[in-house]
């Protein structure tokens, strides 16, 4: 009887994690025609269209150096490859994230798990007791996020004790996965193999808290920490080593904070550095509700953060817009002529 | 010194309206590919890609007549060529918009004249003073406005003294741009080529209105008016002449609440029909103001107007997908095999 | 066995419809201790507090006649009583509105029925069976909307036939009332009963619609009509008469547009009038779009119908905002020594 | 000539900075009638009552520990005094908050600077050459903040050198208030005073992080740090100790979502803990994105994070809706019969 109502269960989670979440390949099709069009238009279209344009400026800027920050959920939503196309591509020199982003996701989805798009009208009372955990329109297999929790513990378990940044933790992942991923191609690898630092300012609040709490609590006394000011010292050393930058800015919260906030860190580096020079930012939110996360660029300028000449706010859901962004700057191809920074390098002396 | 100040202005008016809006073409380029791999997406993407599937289920389905319906201000923003290729094209069978959607913009276009590009910091002070008209980012030159307001009060002053439907002015617009269109292939011009009825609930509130009050308040006694009950009458009748209908709903309003009564209407007419089959409705509203204009699709259903299986929500500003849809439309030739309804028949009688 | 399924319904029903929406009473409670304390907070807040602040000087302006204008569902929501209470206590002197909250809310209560507070989970198309239309969180007995219908016919059936403007038509209905109310206050008749001239510029486009449909349709050649023409005439004459003038404004859409372009209007009767003096919007909407329904007063002062030096947008849903300022500008008083504006009698000569 | 134009501009940065920020007293007004009548209506007012009532319920509960969350920068907008009157008045038994929240903005009103009501139409350069930083409508002298960032930096250089969890460094700071406060009642010091313990995720993404830099920087391989590790090992401990616990989250962001996830660490800890019982969340966010952040309450069900019975979503800007919420709770007075729960007291072993 109770196998009976196993089977029932497995089937229908197996019913409700049939239809995968495939990433756009933004090689495949071409905008530049649409963007081009976009550009005589109005509202978010030309928005769209002029961010399109600043980020082709900061491609051709051979002085500029590039920063992604992502939030939310787009990396499970389908712009997984998108982003590693980015960095394969030298679209991208750093990587500030949620730990979501790279953890739960693009790890996640490394080790072969995948995600899958929801069936409406299905109660989230009864998905708690499959073990489906759904984003918005999108569900994970919750047993499968439990592996990743317990790689990470066992990956935290063969390092050295002592305090690491975020950015040398994810290091060692994407050397990790060099050997062990069963899906080639993630951010997390990509970014280890060309030198692209990850950073995530609250790694904690992820997948990866959840392995890193088992690891402290099953090595007491005896384990390694992540230290979060070691990130912000470790950002701000970018910055100044990269002068120029611009920014590419998917949603807001911490990575985008933290990021524009490397310009006054430097200073008490002892470093005079320049505002970001360019800056895109892509995002659902509101600028009326006084948050930060949710400043407007203008904003951002009155803090010595980011300069006004050439930014763009586009309010989008970004895994509408970001392909068209993507594909055309991908197409225009300016990224050929650019140097790698391989930033990753100033913390292996 | 009155000479110079006038000439400064006027220069400074030229600059400003210097940056011509182009309307996209949806032939131009193809989004089949884009809309294909939206599909496999999640959030915002994935809505667009099955509210464009369920368009191209209407225009493939023998029994469907299509109901577009526009409220927002898409058509000064780029969006104008592509309704009227919707019309061209014979994707869709009737339309209800906004009277500025029909008379500020598209007639107004016909006329000759132009929206343009804004640009950034301009007080809307100085606007007022140069006779400039804002929409977001988007400029109208004042005078043009009055050029079209004057125009509609000379095709009313032609017209015999009666009470007429918006539809039957705007026939009387479509068939009068035969001869004085400066502009090609307007929407009004197309759907009246086409016998696409176009109505405006609340026609008055355009620039429509100002050359109908001039009509009226110069012919006291003896003016021709608008009878809005004609419009809910008449579209009830297309409603119940066509039978299965699918709607393409941009932004909501009254456009939007208007024709999803024409269901309740029927009944008054004594008329058992079908509720509307197919619904799509873009727009950046929020369902929780309680707005009727903002409802989902599926409040709708409670209300017995919209069934709930082929409806789609896009939560996005129109102007950046709805060129998506439309040129996937386009491409995938379903309008090729669908037989005219030619509605506008009905009333010439 | 039918009986069964029946009575099954109709206690379903019955259990549906048993939390009445209660209208806010703005006597009952002083919110000035509040509001003043918001004006020394920021974000939402503050705007709240300077929006009350322009109201109170727009009532103790004696030059300053005000216009409400009113779009959504706020009416249903519990702010009926409210708009009654700013017209029995002098604070308002015309009001805009759209069809929705006048007949199927306002004029719906009069005839002694209600609105109900939803219960969650409850199935659109069991809603539907059910004959319960529902908003957002708000249920409605279709079954009682249907003798709102029909009793807006046979206040037609009675009347002359002519072209009405909504305004005449709605001042007929306040007329009903005096003698068939089952509710007493409602705002039609409190308007009907103070010379507060209420119009509805898409009137059709409501309840009123089915019903003017109906006498049309039974009185073939031989009808009432509603020209919406005469509505803007008729308003702009008003605004003519007031001088300076208010606007509070509730939402956005057709109410809103129509009201701000009676001072462009005025220049067609060949009368320069001035801008609105003060404005005060209240709404959810997004600037964002392009849309006018949405314009910020600012882009209103381009378009040379609202001044900017004493303007106010408020980004909050109406109904948790309005009864606060509407309750600080009730408890100021400064509508006591008020002069009662009567503009209904321009019309009655 | 130098000297006047530092004179000129210390004028106007002193006439920027000339309107200070007063916090909300909910002490001062009694907003039970209102709250009870928003009960009855509907849309946000209704859900805010609904929420108000739950919170209620959760200070009723004698089993149920309040956990509050703060994202977004209301604390600089005038609900600083309310987050230390839910401390002080026993309505809150830890928090969870964003760096800046707690640093950049109590810190620093304790350290005797202040917030400022911005002025409109102040370019966002002239505010940078003047040093002043803006938050949406609001002003900080950024030097002022400088100072800010020197004080962390001096506490951190008298501790120990090892790893801290925000917590622990938050209670230092409590500490150092007790002693050198410019200002009395700040949270950081009621919660020191009170035994509720503060957390900061992403504690270095705010003024801290500069002052933490600052520290690591000028103590080279002698310096404490932030494991945000033990950040989440120690508010799951909370969660294990309180047993049954309610959540009043404003805003989103990192602190909801780390606070949520308690709930499932505690597994990773060997615990079986009960999911949140309780649930509200005031928000701007929209849940479309897909981003955790904005996840309903709904949504966290289906993680196993929130039980569905006793939640509310408020979708508002935090600071017009809180102090009825707070002002509703302080004077229904459950808190009189709550038993302090000295949270902090857990940690000093
Ligand atoms: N709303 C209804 O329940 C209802 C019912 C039947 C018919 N109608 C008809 O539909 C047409 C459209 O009217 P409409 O009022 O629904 O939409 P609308 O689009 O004309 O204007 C609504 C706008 O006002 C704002 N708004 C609405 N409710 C708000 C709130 N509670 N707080 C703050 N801002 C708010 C929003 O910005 C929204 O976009 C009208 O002709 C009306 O008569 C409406
Ligand atoms: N906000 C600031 O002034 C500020 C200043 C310096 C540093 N930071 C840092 O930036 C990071 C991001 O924090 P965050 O709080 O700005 O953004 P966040 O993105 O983490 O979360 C903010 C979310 O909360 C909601 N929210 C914010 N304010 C609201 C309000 N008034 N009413 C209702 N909902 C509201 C919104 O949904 C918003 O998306 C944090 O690490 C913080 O320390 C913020």
């Amino acid at each position: 009887m109770k196998d009976k109502i196993m089977d029932t269960k497995s089937n229908k989670k197996a019913e409700l994690l049939s239809k995968v979440v495939e990433h756009i390949d933004i090689t495949g099709f071409d905008a530049r025609p649409i963007i081009d069009s976009m550009g005589k238009m109005s509202f978010t279209s030309r928005d769209l269209a002029r961010a399109t344009g600043i980020f082709n400026e900061m491609l051709a800027d051979k002085d500029c150096s590039v920063i992604l920050t992502i939030a939310g959920s787009t990396s499970a939503g389908g712009c997984m490859d998108l982003y590693a196309d980015l960095v394969k591509y030298n679209m991208v020199d750093a990587i500030v994230a949620t730990g979501a982003s790279i953890v739960d996701m693009d790890f996640f989805e490394a080790l072969g798990f995948k995600h899958y798009q929801a069936q409406s009208d299905v109660d989230d009372r009864e998905l708690r007791d499959l073990y489906i955990d759904r984003i918005y329109d999108t569900y994970i297999d919750e047993e499968e996020l439990q592996n990743c929790d317990h790689t990470i513990k066992e990956i935290a378990n063969g390092l050295e004790r002592r305090p690491y940044s975020s950015r040398e933790f994810i290091h060692e992942m994407g050397k990790w996965l060099t050997t062990n991923a069963k899906k080639e191609g993630s951010l997390i690898q990509t970014a280890y193999e060309n030198n692209v630092p990850i950073f995530c300012p609250a790694f904690t609040d992820s997948s990866a808290g959840f392995g890193l709490v088992g690891h402290q609590v099953e090595n007491p006394g005896n384990y390694m920490s992540i230290d979060s000011v070691a990130d912000f010292r470790e950002l701000t050393e970018i910055k100044i080593e990269a002068g120029q930058t611009g920014l590419l800015m998917i949603g807001g919260g911490v990575p985008k904070n933290f990021t524009q906030d490397t310009v006054v860190c430097a200073e008490i580096l002892g470093r005079d550095v320049d505002m970001h020079k360019y800056a895109i930012q892509i995002t659902v939110a509101d600028v009326r509700d006084g948050a930060c996360s949710s400043s407007t660029l203008k904003e951002a300028c009155s803090w010595g953060k980011v300069d006004v000449v050439k930014e763009q706010m586009v309010f989008a859901e970004a895994g509408s817009v970001l392909p068209l962004l993507a594909s055309d700057a991908y197409h225009r191809e300016h990224w050929k002529a650019r140097e790698r920074r391989h930033f990753a390098k100033i913390f292996q002396k």
